[in-house]
């Protein structure tokens, strides 16, 4: 006997009302063109609100009330970071092609974990696809390289890492990292003074260690220093350290930098290091011809790193590891499950990742980025990429012309950080002024910004992730941050007085 | 100027235009109660038809063509395992309840990564609801325990063995494992014979490798055998190794075994050992009064991995890693990133998982989950459950009622392994009868099964995550596995006679 109530929530009619019945919710989300960024509300605010929005525990399956359902839905548009909205410029996600919203309502119902070309056919195709259309914009050798869809660049980067500590230690994986302690050169890695936080975090992981990072320093564009990059390593060798992997950042998650990939790519080469490429944020300015130069060189790199929830606009996560030899992804990972893995190789074989990719259940992330790119093409990618980037440009200039403003960084991409700084005021008497700033623009709620540590000093960041966002938006951001600046300043000023008073 | 074409794809009529027209394939696929399961495609047929439906690439944005569209989701719709399909009966993934499409949907266009507070406020929050809520069928002390979601239950796994790791070796974050290569104990980890490859993939990853894996044989229902297990880990000392780690599954994937947690709890316990219970499958019966014993003294392990994308019917992924004691859980990682992580503590704070699980960006999975337990109550997951499992014990009978039939494992849960065995048939004769027979159902269309190794040698296995396959299709598939399996046979013995003659 099947438990009451169960078969309803299976029947097909019921999955289309339900479907029908949240629509207008995200449709009026998504025409609401107004300046909102994020309404913050305290957790055990939220934590009591959400659980009387809970049907009471009964030992029979409570039916579904629809009401219900729009209410917690509602619940969970209302109190997210709004990011279609032009208030939106705080970080590196974006207000998704809607549509994507769509296909993932078909990945879900399908539910084809993409590991194995068996369990999502369709899916392990497109990766295919997507792999040759995208390789196009890097140049690697077509018949020698090969891509994985992975869950967030986080597990890209750990994989690329991984794949390249067993390429140099191939004897790591049966024996552990303990054995390589007997004296000789320790593993090390080499990594911008900026690099992201899963860089670290890997060497971490992987047993490397964080004391055998070796830190390239940054030039005044916050790019390695290329000039530097070979006594450095040399530096490390006569430390003891051997630097057999160097990762470089194609869009640093602080400025949007690129580091110098061609020439970083040329010392690889002669010093057989991996170099590895982070362009989780920034390897997107491969599709765009204005672009693309930014990672000249790339094909160079052994490993590419490119999340397309980032600046290919699809949710999250839809992360993408390059390789430029097929054969050294083989070595991520080394191992047999016979309920997955066939013993003799199959005409499927090219297709499945799974002794590939970290993952035995993925979801099939590529869908979203390829059925919009088939539907599309690449000017949808492209257009938006250059119009976003091109509003960085114009927003530098506009912080040039405005009065009390100092730009951090000229933007490489669509990132901008700068400093609220009137000429006649000591930044060391408020250190915090900066951050204050944008805690109160956030709290004010109509726009959303980050900000970010640049040498130790907090400064202000924002991303344009929207193509409603205009040079007039961010101009009245501007003009929101002087009046934010000016109110602190003011407040800072009566305290001391009434102190010193 | 914006690209031409750009707005529309955002617009948000546009949208609610397509997610209706695609519905009508969602629901003609879940009304579909026809028995069928895989039709497997060759790659390269699959790949020109996947390419032939891609618009032509154009300088300009290609405006939306809905058929288009359409066609490409019916592919994808098509040629996936069908889940839904009662004669679905071959893997750990689930069709899944259909409002989780619509939950996926909205998650999808609004985007709210769930690492930090700010950025997925109602996820977090949720994430808080479903722990304490599952927490109370492990018994943690409610003050005490932690909870994050992860992209599957390989990062689950990976993200506790690291916990552990640098629970006992607290300076290897810094100093890298090698330095624990001088002569003194080896870190090395105990896991049953039977255990899931990413346990000893993610053993080669953290750089302890595969020759400090201690291996816990299992007894004839293929639990670790309790009473060998003390005796190994002394002769693992003996052999130089220091087992810090031990890890048990709860629900094994081949069989689908229960190890002796509460044992094992005790043994860890006294001999200060992190016990790890991998419950990525199996967990789940914690939520069924009836089943839960299952899991006694699961309240011991240090750590817990649970998929909700198994046998609580969601979309993959859908991982939670419980932790018993929250400190411990704040050692897998050891970082900071200021763009991102606060210095002071704030009241968001304990509604964060950034620090400590491992992605930056992750897709608040949990939401799926919440909201249908917030809508349905426990029932929904545990008659279901209850339900799968019955119907596994019902067909174990059934096998050992059937003449030609041997059951290798009493099913626990809902996964059961058998052989097709004619008493008048020597096995040795062709060793591949299971695995060819398994090909064949598959490739007739109507059933989808899968196979395991068990000793080294493959036997069938069935996994029930439908509710509406019955007994009767059971009994239909033996019929089908009988009639394939003579069949198989006499054409060996055709050849076999051919050869000799």
């Amino acid at each position: 006997m099947l438990p009451n109530g169960l078969p309803s929530l299976f029947d097909s009619a019921h999955f289309g009302q339900n479907a029908v019945s949240v629509l207008p919710l995200l449709e009026a989300y998504l025409s609401d063109d107004s300046m909102r960024g994020l309404q913050l509300v305290d957790p055990d605010v939220l934590l009591r609100k959400a659980r009387a929005l809970m049907a009471a525990e009964d030992a029979a399956i409570v039916p579904l009330d629809r009401e219900r359902l729009k209410a917690i839905l509602q619940l969970y548009i209302q109190t997210g970071i709004q990011v279609h909205s032009p208030g939106f410029m705080g970080r590196q996600f974006s207000g998704v092609v809607p549509l994507s919203g769509v296909i993932d309502m078909v990945s879900s119902v399908v539910n084809q974990p993409s590991s194995f070309y068996e369990a999502g056919q369709l899916p392990n195709v497109a990766e295919h696809i997507m792999a040759d259309t995208l390789n196009q914009f890097i140049g690697y050798h077509p018949d020698v390289f090969t891509m994985i869809t992975t869950s967030g660049g986080s597990l890209a980067n750990l994989t690329a890492l991984l794949a390249a500590r067993n390429y140099y230690y191939p004897d790591v994986w049966t024996n552990g990292m303990a054995e390589l302690g007997g004296g000789s050169y320790l593993p090390a890695i080499a990594i911008s003074e900026d690099a992201h936080y899963s860089i670290t975090r890997a060497i971490g992981i992987l047993g490397i260690g964080e004391r055998q990072i070796v830190r390239l320093p940054v030039n005044a564009a916050r790019q390695i220093d290329i000039h530097q990059v070979e006594a450095i390593i040399d530096r490390a060798t006569g430390d003891g350290l051997k630097v057999y992997c160097m990762v470089a950042s194609a869009g640093s998650t602080s400025v949007g930098s690129f580091d110098p990939i061609d020439e970083l790519g040329d010392i690889a080469n002669k010093r057989n290091i991996w170099l590895h490429v982070d362009g989780a944020h920034g390897a997107s300015l491969l599709v765009s011809d204005e672009l693309r130069y930014k990672l000249k060189g790339v094909h160079k790199a052994d490993s590419l790193t490119w999340d397309a929830h980032k600046m290919l606009f699809v949710p999250s996560p839809c992360s993408m590891l390059f390789y430029k030899n097929k054969e050294k992804s083989n070595g991520a990972f080394q191992q047999v499950a016979s309920y997955v893995f066939d013993k003799e190789p199959t005409i499927y074989a090219e297709f499945e990742s799974a002794e590939r990719n970290f993952e035995c259940t993925k979801r099939p992330m590529i869908m979203n980025l390829w059925v919009l790119w088939a539907l599309h093409g690449r000017a949808l990618f492209s257009g938006k990429i250059d119009h976003l980037c091109r509003l960085a440009r114009q927003a530098h200039y506009e912080l040039e012309m405005t009065e009390d403003f100092v730009p951090v960084n000229y933007p490489e991409c669509n990132i901008l950080c700068f400093k609220y700084q009137p000429l006649a005021w000591n930044e060391e008497e408020l250190p915090d002024l900066q951050v204050e700033i944008r805690n109160r623009i956030c709290a004010r709620g109509q726009f959303f910004i980050s900000k970010v540590d640049i040498d130790e000093q907090p400064v202000l960041r924002v991303v344009f992730m929207n193509h409603d966002t205009t040079i007039a938006h961010f101009r009245a951001l501007l003009h929101e941050i002087a009046e934010t600046g000016k109110q602190l300043i003011h407040e800072y000023q009566e305290t001391v007085t009434f102190k010193n008073a």
